[in-house]
């Protein structure tokens, strides 16, 4: 049985953790990003199915064949930031399960059902993204998750010929706090949003 | 700018953190759940549109309403449940957006775009979910999400007359490792499920 984690680690991941605009030059190293994907990897998903697949857009000449893609509000802060990992999600997900599931053949639950292939791969592929923000974080770093940027462009440009498809983007550095962050918005409380039956 | 957290977090909250089928005869109180909301809602959405809804089930009049619709696999396990989350989202987020969202007329970018909100509602709704996974681990409690359960019988029963539908389900409380726990399964190597461009 766990204890709640210390208060200086519920704020570095939930309460004062935000979403950054702007990045202080500050490399994030190759080692930085396998450690995140190593955490992140271990969030649960269905049938232990992890459909998300990752692009981690580095090099100068991977931001350039992003950068056609991105909404305009999205441009200057994703060119800047040290690294954007495209979170994308392999509709082909179920091929993997023979590996990733050995209880029962779960590969043969999704082959012939386009309806539940494509609500498990888009439930679990986000809820890997989500993990993947909270291991960043966890590990120090900051992020900034978008979905404003063609899609279809992307997925042209990096999952040609595949049953991958791009679901959102995360910059991931050291966030400035003094470059365009905005104030903290309000969320619902727990009445709007929850009950306890 | 942050440290990585210490190892021990890193483990309760990724590592060694695993989805229970078991659980201890220990209370989730009320002050604990909302306390997972209290973190899990400061994740990011989109917009910081916060689509996801929730319904505690800890009753046992609450844990009768739900029974009907788990698939035979998950009803032991949930009626013994502590709690069970109904993770669900509001397709109706948008109304919510005046007051999320104070930089811009945010409500406008959803009014008519059917496409827009389903998309925003179901991948922002579940990455809510995965903030509440990591909430309930981050404050010592355990987790067992589930997607075998009937959606629309459900909505029905928890959410008739609106625009919330179900997205999936979490046993939460405190594990117990000695009732089929599954051996941890394999995820896929860095080098399966991205790279580094």
């Amino acid at each position: 049985m766990s204890s709640p984690l210390p208060d200086a680690a519920l704020d570095q991941l939930f309460r004062t953790a935000r979403t950054y605009n702007g990045w202080l030059p500050k490399e994030v190293t190759d080692e930085q990003i396998h450690r995140i994907y190593e955490l992140a990897k271990f969030g649960p998903t269905s049938a232990n199915s992890s459909p998300m697949r990752l692009v981690f857009v580095k090099s100068p000449d991977a931001k350039q064949r992003l950068k056609p893609f991105l909404s305009e509000g999205n441009l200057e802060k994703t060119m800047q930031a040290p690294v954007t990992a495209i979170v994308a999600t392999d509709f082909a997900f179920y091929e993997k399960l023979p590996k990733l599931f050995t209880h029962a053949d779960a590969r043969s639950w999704f082959v012939g059902n386009e309806t539940l292939i494509q609500s498990t791969g888009v439930r679990n592929g986000s809820l890997q993204g989500a993990y993947l923000i909270m291991a960043a974080r966890a590990l120090g770093l900051d992020c900034g998750p978008m979905s404003g940027f063609d899609q279809a462009g992307v997925d042209a440009e990096f999952f040609a010929g595949t049953q991958v498809k791009s679901n959102f983007l995360v910059n991931i550095g050291y966030g400035d706090p003094g470059k365009n962050l905005f104030e903290r918005q309000p969320r619902l409380d727990f009445d709007e949003a929850a009950q306890i039956a």
